[in-house]
């Protein structure tokens, strides 16, 4: 935890906490925090700052929280995902949150299994914790805004322009002409959106549908990766483009 | 599976090939491939091919192999990893070989707990499997040479330069001046050995003498990464960077 995450409404007027459970268990027994020291913390997407340690009771920390006035900038990524199997979705939720992107949303597709839409890894109860653990651990703020589609068609040709406006939009693909960091590269400072299949890929009619709504195929070489492998390098791809793109 | 990997010793003279066990299951139930049918095929650190499909009887699925006549090169990435912990390492395996790497050198550090090093997960029979997973899932035969080195500072003063000589050496951390993509497209067409650290990071020794040892600091950006999607951020930004250097 390289960050502590806190809600709005935990922190007094005064601007006191008291952390026990996880966190305050984390501060005593893995950083060993003590009296007067300070520690990052960060108020769930909201301004990051300084908690200095009051007092330690056995694992329950008290925090004097000062928070800087500016609030950094939202992730520029947003992440189009066909919902890959429970066991692997419920390992990148962190891992995305940790990479950073603004929204997931997740969707169905014909080489999704449908009961995959039946777990309770899509359930905020289980995925909520996960994305705070990718925030401590990244040291962000911005809690990913999570939406799940059961309908590509009608999330493609209806949803889609309401939940991401404008910015480019690419579907990875192995072995696309154009790469990914050349595509992002390219579009200047625009927010990104990336698509990524499910194992097996798109069918055609999805792919047909992707490309006519403005989705361009961005390639990182030649070798075909796992889903969740494929997320995790796809979304470090394209934040290492936008970060050139914008120095 | 994108490709089917066979070991040298299981294709007869005359290029037959009986696939039972997993592969045989996988071509005969999730392929549903049919007589006369061709599937890429690759010996393990050799050239790639196909297999025509000669019979199905239940999960034996027996193929006649053409393969081309070159081997293609070998990744030009090598991985230096702090062994992390066995549940963490067990999933890297596979996600390392698809990505591609020449070799993993797995070493001991301040912040590796002694205990990981005894676990199955290091074994070969346990890691030779997934490596081959990997391997099939992205289409490559070149499997990762692996060592393990219970001691630091033998593995970097007196073992590493006949592992990996020369070449450009680099330890990802968080925040470095340099990105690792720059680093990487400035230094021409050298292999490249990318370390990474334990959670918590290396210590000060540990720094100091890697720097001492030709490693130079590589930045992804200002987050803060768990060690297994480190690795494969970092992994995808390597081969990104080489990509467009060789271009």
């Amino acid at each position: 935890m390289n960050l502590v995450i806190l809600e709005p409404g935990e922190i007094s007027d005064s601007g006191d906490v008291r952390l026990d459970g996880a966190r305050g268990a984390h501060l005593a027994n893995v950083l060993r925090v003590a009296t007067g020291q300070q520690v990052r913390i960060g108020i769930l997407d909201g301004a990051q700052g300084l908690g200095t340690v009051q007092s330690i009771s056995g694992q329950t920390v008290a925090l004097r929280c000062a928070f800087e006035p500016t609030v950094p900038p939202g992730p520029r990524v947003d992440l189009l995902l066909a919902l890959p199997r429970p066991k692997v979705m419920r390992r990148l939720w962190a891992q995305i949150a940790a990479l950073g992107v603004g929204q997931i949303i997740l969707t169905n597709a014909e080489r999704v299994e449908r009961n995959y839409f039946d777990t309770h890894v899509l359930s905020p109860a289980c995925y909520r914790p996960l994305l705070i653990e990718g925030l401590q651990q990244a040291r962000d703020t911005r809690l990913p805004r999570v939406s799940i589609h059961r309908q590509f068609k009608v999330l493609i040709e209806d949803d889609l322009d309401a939940l991401v406006p404008g910015g480019l939009r690419l579907a990875a693909e192995p072995g696309a002409a154009k790469t990914l960091g050349t595509l992002v590269r390219e579009c200047g400072e625009q927010r990104v959106l990336l698509a990524v299949g499910p194992e097996g890929g798109w069918n055609s009619f999805e792919t047909a549908l992707l490309e006519a709504h403005g989705f361009q195929s961005a390639g990182m070489g030649p070798r075909t990766l796992r889903t969740d492998t494929a997320c995790v390098a796809l979304l470090a791809l394209v934040h290492e483009a936008i970060a050139v793109s914008s120095a």
